[in-house]
């Protein structure tokens, strides 16, 4: 299996940006993996979670995919995702958004296209 | 071609979170839009570039790979990009930061896997 951006879907995108601290970035990711081991992914709708670690230290994005806002929003209120979701914002601050893929951009011309 | 997320390879993700409003949403899609076209998918080591829109009106992310840390520099100092990045800057206040993926996680034990 892989992961594949791709605009005209019907899939929804969840964009989560934590704001963190070079001491907690690895925490975070920790408690968002086991949460999305554990718990997230074992949901229906659910398509897939990708981790992302910034350079700087100051934050954690969660790239997400699930076939609709209605199994998003189911996730959301299962007790057992909640509890995961709350251990994490305890360590980061949150941004979370539904999103569209708009377009994908690739060089001009390139060889193998 | 298409945009794969996956962990494990020497890929630098770019993610850049504008903070915008339902006015001004679309109107720095297209900013960005032309920026990729005309500017950024043309310098080495671009990958690829997805833009993404947000379901409430309030957050435009641009998820773009590069080669490398090396290569994006590159393109922050190209002046013309520079002109691209200002105008899309007067209409959103973006977050950018430098990542690595960490992980990539699927649905347990799906009948196609």
């Amino acid at each position: 299996m892989m992961t594949v951006i791709r605009p005209g879907t019907s899939l929804l995108t969840l964009v989560n940006v934590f704001q963190t601290t070079p001491e907690n970035q690895q925490k975070l990711l920790d408690v968002l993996t086991i949460a999305t081991e554990e718990a997230m992914s074992r949901q229906p709708g659910f398509v897939s979670a990708n981790l992302h670690r910034s350079r700087d230290g100051l934050r954690v994005v969660n790239y997400a995919q699930w076939e609709s806002a209605e199994a998003f929003e189911a996730m959301r209120n299962n007790p057992i995702c909640r509890v995961h979701m709350e251990q994490a914002e305890r360590l980061a601050r949150p941004d979370v958004h539904l999103y569209d893929v708009v377009s994908t951009s690739y060089p001009p011309a390139t060889a193998t296209s």
